[in-house]
């Protein structure tokens, strides 16, 4: 993050004015010791010093591109298709998915209870459902949950704990920067793809902001964030049947609205962009069975498709990712992963480093101290740099290792 | 294998009238208790039943998509590209990758020492490398073991066990049929993609046949073949840098050449197929850390892309093949698995089957018994039938279920 933003200490996503937040446990989630399932986020809309010309509070969203989707995704992208939202409405414990027509009925339900609550529409609410496939949601549970909800300007914490399925930590944050004189917040949260239990699928990041900011800038700045950091993680190549990244614009932090294309717009996006990544690099380490974070950067390539997809394919690679927890300093694998990538290439050109050490040069490799980088790659995150020496793009992936414990944790049905 | 096509026992590449191999051990291989590294297979060109109007043994050949690709694939891809070949080195222990300019050289010596040896043209030699990437060959040590290497008629079982890394049996086939009159025979042997050591990656195929093939009928036919057999398996979702598939068609069992377009070209392509299907078969089972063959086909789709794709999708998700290796019918992660392939689908109509048990229904889960499908998939070979029920073109894909012996083999370079 550059100086002009500020990381807020303990943040969540009420952090930005104007946001209450809280949760409840309805009984879904039938495992994890410190039990959250069901929880709510919305502005204040009635009491908000949102900026008097623009009745709506602003919202976009990207969903997951699995044609096997949860209804509660279908709701979401319907409701916020007007680039408006107020609310967010989230379970744990059912993914909502694989449910039929039942699925859509019950996703509206949620909807319409949420808006009940809170005295807004239910079409401008939100739904997010994550764990087991196949099973309808237990509504009556949901129903007599949804009272015990109290939406708070401190419930950011529960709100990111309700959200968990097998993950084994929240992840939280928020930062605040000044647009155009105004003191600003983004703040979010996000669960990641974990996979204990059968059938368990999803990453989930919802973020708030108090600047004021148009549907269509929103939308940008969005889609900018998501391709640089969710978009480049993986810890299993599999994408989820309900993934959803949301975000709401209350404008309570007053100011005008965030124009396209002008300086406030690209310091929002580099925000926005910072606090994803932030975000995504908390899910890829708390990734089943992970030791490490895998930093990979491609630059050097001809285009940004071609840097993405060489560094994405490194990242997610099974063979690179079980070197990587050996402390193994394969280099052959990371060029094999590169070199299948569809990414644009030439084999006599590329260097490649292991944290910052040289060990290929013009594609051939060099005689490194092999020692020292086994030594070396013995820690929380490992970076890996290929140059591809072709152009003046690069792009940066994040995945975890590959260890035994994976393969534990999702073969782990019969026993 | 229809009852057209007889499984020759014992069956080799040596099978087929006319071809001889043999192998030694170099010393290039530094693992394994059942040491050859080096071998080759050719046919008896000046002594053979060649039919008359044609000069040359036609060859065919499939090879790696990797954009990092070992010298010796780029030299045997040229060599093949008249579609003719008379003979095959292989060697095992150094894939001859990202060495530079050395390691065309290198090949090409190779192609020129065994062509010297049997007595014809370097350019009629293919050349197939395999081990570790990133080192040279030692050509000092193939210089001199390539005079040890004897030729003989029965062969073929020392020349599959040459080309092994960390597989841990050979894997060979022959078949014997009758086209236009005439018994005709396919021999193949194949490696797989074991990766125990650092930096090693190839998949191998040797096929031999005494049929008497056009360049353009052999190609065809291999395309078919490939198409439906080693394109369709996967071990680690990873591309080889050396992957090859080769045939050589000597027509030593008499008769005309095959015609494309005619029934004898459509019975040849069928039996290549079966042996292909087979050999694969035989590569995904000796896959590293597998204790099962799974497979899975796709029916009822629109086009043969999407049926490969999904079916291929299935097969190669690390979280089916958790489920599997711990005998868990989680149809959830199949579904998410066809869903995000890229094949067009339409959830509410999939029916989903284990072992022939329908488990999902019109995009539905049933209620199926439980126990007994967990306990019929504790067996060596699991079966998925998706049926996306919109049109009707099917595929078949296989592939191994992942194990913790998986992570244990490929992070083991530092115990």
């Amino acid at each position: 993050m550059t100086h002009d933003i500020t990381v807020i200490e303990k943040g969540s996503v009420v952090s930005p004015i104007g946001f209450l937040a809280g949760a409840t446990y309805a009984g879904l989630k039938t495992y994890g010791e410190d039990r959250l399932d069901l929880g709510i986020l919305t502005t204040e809309y009635s009491q908000s010093q949102v900026h008097d010309t623009r009745a709506q509070v602003t919202a976009a969203g990207m969903f997951t591109t699995n044609l096997v989707r949860s209804p509660s995704v279908t709701l979401s992208q319907s409701n916020i298709a007007n680039g408006a939202a107020r609310a967010i409405i989230a379970n744990s414990g059912c993914a909502n998915c694989c449910v039929g027509q039942q699925g859509l009925s019950d996703a509206r339900e949620m909807a319409d209870l949420a808006g009940g609550k809170i005295g807004i529409d239910a079409k401008e609410v939100l739904v997010c459902s994550t764990g087991i496939i196949g099973v309808e949601l237990p509504m009556a549970l949901i129903r007599s949950g949804i009272p015990n909800v109290k939406l708070s300007r401190d419930g950011g914490h529960e709100f990111a704990r309700s959200i968990l399925t097998t993950d084994t930590k929240t992840k939280e944050l928020a930062v605040s920067f000044t647009i155009g004189g105004v003191q600003v917040r983004i703040g979010g949260c996000a669960k990641g793809a974990g996979m204990v239990h059968p059938n368990m699928a999803t990453m989930l990041c919802f973020l708030t902001t108090d600047a004021a900011v148009s549907p269509d800038v929103l939308e940008t700045a969005l889609n900018h964030a998501v391709d640089r950091s969710f978009n480049m993680i993986s810890i299993d190549h599999d994408t989820s049947t309900n993934d959803s990244v949301l975000i709401l614009a209350n404008g309570a932090a007053g100011g005008s609205d965030i124009q396209a294309g002008t300086e406030e717009s690209r310091l929002f996006e580099q925000a926005l962009e910072s606090v994803c990544i932030s975000l995504a690099k908390m899910v890829v380490i708390d990734g089943e069975g992970a030791t490490k974070l895998i930093e990979a950067t491609v630059k050097g390539a001809k285009s940004i498709e071609d840097a993405r997809a060489a560094a994405r394919a490194v990242t997610s690679s099974n063979l690179v990712k079980s070197a990587v927890y050996g402390n193994d300093p394969n280099w052959g694998r990371m060029l094999m992963a590169a070199g299948q990538s569809g990414a644009y290439l030439e084999e006599s050109k590329i260097s490649l480093y292991i944290n910052d050490v040289c060990i290929v040069d013009n594609g051939l490799p060099i005689p490194y101290f092999k020692e020292a980088v086994v030594a070396n790659m013995d820690r929380p995150e490992v970076r890996l740099l290929i140059d591809l020496n072709l152009g003046d793009i690069s792009a940066t992936a994040w995945g975890c290792d590959l260890s035994e414990e994976y393969v534990t944790i999702n073969s782990a049905y019969t026993t």
